[in-house]
């Protein structure tokens, strides 16, 4: 049941080296192209390759409902979190045409929804648990089920990494979940809700407040089951697309797949999974810095420097999603860009 | 002579109304898409197509040389701007790059370089005069050689239009054009050097405190004649491609063509052009904050967020061409993602 403290794989100094190298050669003042020099040699060192490339993007979005919806926290029913599986499948949903702009493979799995059975196109249905229970009452998830979904998400990595996949994007939708990314943060930070706590898909001041009152009570129930523990602090208030993109993270880190950290609630699974195994920060870029207050706190703590900084607050992965046009663009030009010896142009002065 | 003084175009509010109305039924929380809402809704006013697109993009570069190159100011030598010319052309530079990533169409203007004839492949050349004069010693520009190359402008931007371009970058080449796009900055803004002067393609600091004091002496020779004429300061202190530029962003307001400004010196253009004529900013989209000293104060006069913060300082058009994908990526979901009816979604609750 310990997969996930197994070792990463080790980025490749030698690629890393090679493309360092060709950047300064490229026909451009020194480190001008800044951001997007980094993104490319960061890339080439997690695909072992001088001249790395996007050109098959991965991108799984998780699904899960929260018990914690009992506790009035969101500003959209819950119904919204099955609705929204279809909308991905039939492409109307915003992941959906990101994931056409960039051609990507669009993966989506139901980590297990509240209600009756169904058979929509194009999702594939596990059901750990009809949405996890209310972290207000007892702990979300056993330990069983969340290692079942963090499971989940090591298998849609294999099954990325198979497929030959680039780079992996993960994300998720779940309504009432910025409720419990919110939670976990507050256990790994070792802070109290206010620190960690936005208004999500859109609440008002109202029941913002009230939203910070359920997980402050929360941690206190919990605490003394978590500890220190990141595992636990995961069952206990997380939610299974949390567990099961943290999963995918680690399982990414450990075949050598590169990742994409999209907002809020991914960066509280990413937290985690560097918690649990340290070695997978090296796999990880950082698309978005998004509009959701605490974000910015759970950034620092992961060291992250994301790409975009948009206002985004929609979740399904959008935030890495639209990041991945600079990445190809910073592949494109690591890659096409003439050196001063093949255009024949003067470099610096010495 | 005063062709630029003339109306630019209204956007169109019923566009823009239809646009925004169209972004709250579409499957996201409200104002979930921030950056790319707006600059979706802005693009819709503009193109005065409730449904707007970049599928033509169109990038010019406008080459120019520096008299004030005589006094070591820059990193690199004159005859780069030159042999840039030619990979623009063949294809090495990073704007070419980025114009195949984008299935752009690429111009290239030189206004006038210093050296002999040549006749590079894909080059327009015009040579107003042989690189500009030294401001340090005289104005850089007669006042009818800075209308003729704000005429090259408006010329690339009128037949961009005529090519059904649906959106306009302007990048310019030229070895020493920070230190003339400071200088022009800093009449328009009123300020000392100090506050408007960078590295550019990187100086190291003692070359940086003597390229203060050539802009401050050259403030100093010019002040009587420039007074607070903006077309004035151009001529005295600014460059053969800025002011290219500038005529070309106001001959897109006028006709109807969506503008997309880069970094510090292209801003420098756009405030010059914004001066005379304040209507023509209203066309301007902004690509990317510069890591260029003093773009953020060009930013701030401007009222300009620009979409990107990469640290970028490279010119060519770069900030602005890599913001395309951006722009691209805002109309696609405006165009493509269902609406809450379509997708048989819930909305928020009320």
């Amino acid at each position: 049941m310990s997969w996930w403290l197994d070792a990463c794989k080790a980025p490749s100094e030698t690629a890393k080296n090679v493309a360092e190298a060709r950047q300064l050669q490229l026909t451009k003042p020194t480190g001008s192209l800044s951001e997007l020099e980094r993104t490319a040699v960061l890339l080439a060192s997690l695909q072992n390759n001088p001249r790395p490339n996007i050109d098959y993007p991965w991108i799984t979005i998780f699904a899960g409902d929260h018990g914690v919806m009992e506790e009035n926290i969101s500003a959209y029913p819950q119904a919204v979190t099955r609705q929204m599986l279809q909308n991905f499948t039939t492409g109307g949903a915003c992941i959906s045409v990101i994931a056409r702009e960039y051609n990507a493979t669009l993966q989506v799995i139901d980590c297990g929804s509240v209600g009756d059975t169904y058979d929509y196109k194009g999702v594939e249905r596990h059901c750990i648990m009809p949405g996890t229970a209310n972290f207000a009452k007892s702990v979300a998830m056993t330990e069983a089920q969340c290692a079942e979904a963090m499971r989940l998400g090591a298998e849609s990595a294999d099954k990325a990494y198979r497929s030959g996949a680039s780079i992996y994007v993960a994300g998720e939708m779940g309504i009432g979940n910025t409720c419990s990314a919110s939670a976990v943060a507050c256990f790994l930070l070792n802070e109290p809700a206010e620190q960690l706590t936005g208004v999500g898909t859109g609440i008002r001041a109202e029941q913002l407040a009230h939203k910070k009152n359920v997980i402050d009570q929360a941690l206190g129930l919990h605490k003394d089951y978590v500890g220190n523990d990141a595992f636990r602090a995961l069952c206990a208030v997380g939610g299974l697309e949390i567990a099961a993109m943290t999963g995918a993270y680690i399982r990414c880190a450990q075949i050598g797949l590169p990742i994409v950290v999209d907002g809020f609630i991914s960066s509280a699974s990413a937290l985690v999974a560097v918690r649990l195994n340290p070695q997978v920060r090296e796999w990880m870029l950082f698309g978005h810095q998004s509009a959701e207050y605490g974000h910015v706190r759970l950034l620092q703590e992961l060291k992250a420097q994301p790409l975009l900084k948009l206002n985004l607050r929609l979740g399904e992965g959008s935030g890495a999603g639209a990041a991945l046009g600079l990445i190809k663009l910073a592949c494109s030009l690591h890659n096409n860009m003439a050196t001063f010896a093949e255009a024949a142009v003067i470099g610096e002065k010495v």
